[in-house]
């Protein structure tokens, strides 16, 4: 097993390279008989997709999905589900002048070390766009769990902090997933400045799972939080995972956490208690900056693009946790 | 699979309730003929031994490993490794009053979420007492890959703080593993101050690897840095990862970023670079405060104790990739 | 993973070398709360106990199941189950002549061509005695399906064969596990010959399986008949697998095979259909003959032994269908 | 896990019903820089073509294998390798009759059984189209072990059977597979007359492998019997498997098997012992006969077209092994 496969009843395989002919996924152990959506899944996709968001990257990919199996008149029928994307708008031509070069931040160094070659038309299996596959098993986790309700929103990019849980968790947060919609105008100056100085800026996102079920989560190592702190730093931009008051338990007495309501965000023990789960990831700036940087495809942010990508995998490991503790109440 | 196994090619399952017959792990994975000491691991487990440091927990359990399986004339026979240590010190009397009360931020109440059961004598097996099976399985990771060095220690503790990474990271750090020697005693004090009060501390510890062979970790879902956190936050008390310059980098312009030194903490793509790693996880405070704190088993702060543990995770992992990485190389 | 694992949901690892401390298995995936009797356990290995069976070997071990973890006041716990059984009547100077022997048909010299390495004091992991990890677990399997009746027995040893399926499953067929209990003393005489003569026998057994629930199997690979064919043959003496009409399928038109009653053996597609489970496995004769069989410890014939094993590992692969089954029930 | 993959490091998931829009596998573990070839995958794909063989069904599809992933510049690259079949020659409006009905012999019944719902258009994952994802990964396999040989034929069909090995095992068996080539005529003759007669047949089909490494398999459930019987009893249509002497063993006494040259077909303790392997195995006839076998699709025989199924698997699960051994040479 070489990595490209996550979970264990709801278990997936991604592949493909961003220049080749298709990204997709494989997805083993969705029940049978749950209704599909081709739009829905659609959607889901489109909210990942560069050049839709003001600031981010340009290059107008049409990611479609395309089902190649385990769907039969509208619904699951309980075999693998095969959903592949193709690539499109790979211009190859542009990354020639990138072959023998090793990008810093990317995996270029790090694919050569480990496999001896590499695709070098581009990230190969280290691009965003690997993240396609992971919407895409996303969609179908979530409908395993319908009641469930994940959302996630940018906490901070650059300047722009929002420190508080927003009260309104399915509002529209287009196109910045930022909860103060306020800013919008600013963010999309900020960005474009960046964009324009060959400048990049991580950031922070905040999600919040309401109606998780209670006793999801393995003792010892399949904890939850492990779970989803390995769903999270997957991703390839994440770089930091915490959970309740995460960092913030560095500096507390014991006798001030156990007076926060939820300090340990829906988890204790490693298992869902039933209360609302919190949890913030840190993502790094992009690595590709200056004259590069203001090129067409560059984002100076990714964290928007991101959002659903965290969600997916949020679900995914709800979704796995859901099944396998299924399994054993046999009574 | 009930979440009780780690790892893929050097793979153990974990067993033992605090207050049953004995904790104990079987290693399935380690390869044939290495050399192995008892004294060498019963080492290890000593060093996470309450009642040995001073303002830790006072229980003297007297954690003898022994071995059942896969050692024949001092080498491992590449069958699988059993080690047990017995329950000696449970008593399980100390526990009865707390027969019916869940206790806050253990996994008192999520257990029987989970189960409907619970042995509540105890913490099961979510007491701190299952990391003697981490412990001893790090031993044998540390066996094949005896050029790695794994070097975790406290960089934060109620006030001491430590920022830098120590210039001699093989000095003698017992009995707080805090770098700064010199605060010893005030360590010590301070302890023994918060155990009288009933309070508890939470900190940090920073890991630091040297000598990782380059090219360890898979894309996409089993980058390296995903299976380092989820191994350091199924540790019951860890509640947040990062790497390299981790949270900060919310606030770094790409820029500077590409200006710091090893910024990835010795990872691109989620793949080794051959760099030094550097990673940090914050410990919650023990959940356990007030006049039952002050009772004799508690300690104010289990960071010190669970050096070993996380150092033996990071080793598991390490291994764990190096024998994947090492599979696919047939030429 | 080195192969000592066995199961997905219902999963255990087996360990021990035959001459050292001890045997055991650690079962992780047994539902909470189920009744637990180590009375009934300890009947099982007894059933494949030495030295009980005239003709069979006279080591008189006494096989102690010890349980280590997962049972409390009688009830599973849903914690990973440890039971050992110590090795406490290896006489390793009866094997010190064959230190650098490599006995045909045994595992000796493979073993040294895998590992480099092998405990020569007797046939290490790949003893007879190993299979009691898998009576072990065999038995919790069977509390996870109470009302499913698996039944194996001796269709043929030597000259006795029994070519029908016997009316009363249930009556008791010790000390041989063959059906016609006219034969018990023609039996007995037949095998104390064979050790006289230091010979020994092959034979077959039949596995006949009462109230399998319906549509228990995966496709594509993990169909029943692969998994019961996989766990059948993993154990030393199997030779070879069927199942329902099996090799005489060869020889048969497909209007001959449509005429039978239940020609698949209750496995259609390789999901179960309800029906009586009919499976048969060859066991080849004991490798030891000649002077040395005719040595205290060797049997002429290790099938009525075996049965217990050969019925736990049916139960093992039912259980972890079922549970995997369970799984995907969600609505 | 619904039980779609297959192999541990050589890791393979299949996918696609027969009458939806491809079928398909991904496979996870292919060395990095292996040569690939489209023009011999394709080859191995059109061995199991039907409508090539004489007296086998017209059906033309026309299976053309498209690589998705994991190839770059004609080598591998050690990532996911995708390739798909598309179903371009489903007819539905052939099966629309059999909506409502289950076909005995086949998984339609236990479909329903298992999962509530089944793409009543055909077999669905339990069509022997299914196999192409076999043949595909077996492809891959073969390159990773290329001097292993693994050669499988039909030793019984009818009244057709070949009792020794050939000597010749390189020469063109087409198109029946039966070594004795002066029967071809005479088996085309069987074949169509069968058909005419809307009757079917089952047989045999003996695997011989030479140049196996040495100490490949796992004790204790992965030895290599016990995964080379779960891989052949995988394929829908064998009903029995067997290695070395086999069933014979059943009738032999140990003296006279340890005469035998390789009595256990290169395989002792589940370890390969280098010397050439010999299996065996049954089909079972086709299920469909009477007047819906007269129609244009059906074979009255498919052992000929599983050949290179069964060769695939065997390269799979010693791939696989491969892989694993290779994991634990550390030195």
């Amino acid at each position: 097993m070489r990595g490209n496969s996550f979970g264990k009843m709801f278990s997936l395989v991604s592949f493909g390279e961003s220049h080749g002919p298709a990204m997709g996924v494989v997805i083993d152990g969705v029940p049978a008989g749950l209704k599909f959506s081709l739009e829905e899944l659609q959607k889901e996709l489109d909210r990942r997709a560069p050049g839709k968001i003001a600031g981010t990257t340009s290059r107008a990919e049409d990611d479609k999905a395309q089902v190649l199996s385990g769907i039969f008149e509208g619904k699951t029928l309980g075999t693998p589900i095969a959903v592949i994307v193709h690539n499109t708008n790979q211009k190859s031509s542009d990354y020639d002048k990138i072959k023998n070069e090793n990008r810093p931040g990317h995996a270029d160094k790090t694919t050569i070390m480990k496999y001896g070659v590499r695709d070098h038309r581009g990230g190969g299996r280290s691009s965003g766009r690997e993240t396609l596959s992971r919407v895409i098993a996303g969609y179908f986790a979530g409908l395993i769990l319908p009641a469930v309700k994940v959302n996630a929103y940018v906490s901070k990019m650059g300047p722009f902090e929002y420190k508080t849980i927003p009260d309104d968790l399915n509002a529209d947060r287009s196109p910045y997933s930022f909860p103060d919609s306020s800013k919008v105008e600013e963010i999309k100056n900020y960005l474009e400045d960046l964009k324009k100085n060959g400048e990049s800026v991580g950031g922070r996102v905040r999600i919040v799972v309401d109606h998780v079920p209670m006793g999801l989560g393995e003792p010892a190592f399949d904890k939850l939080k492990a779970d989803f702190a390995k769903a999270l730093l997957s991703i390839g931009a994440v770089v930091s995972f915490s959970y309740g008051l995460g960092e913030e338990m560095a500096d507390m007495p014991g006798s001030e956490v156990g007076k926060h309501e939820n300090a340990f965000g829906g988890m204790e023990g490693g298992i869902s208690n039933g209360e609302r789960m919190i949890m913030t990831v840190t993502f790094k700036p992009t690595s590709t900056v200056g004259d590069k940087a203001k090129e067409g495809r560059h984002d100076p942010c990714i964290i928007p693009r991101a959002i659903p990508v965290v969600e997916a995998m949020v679900k995914i490991v709800l979704a796995d946790h859901y099944l396998r503790q299924n399994a054993y109440q046999i009574k």
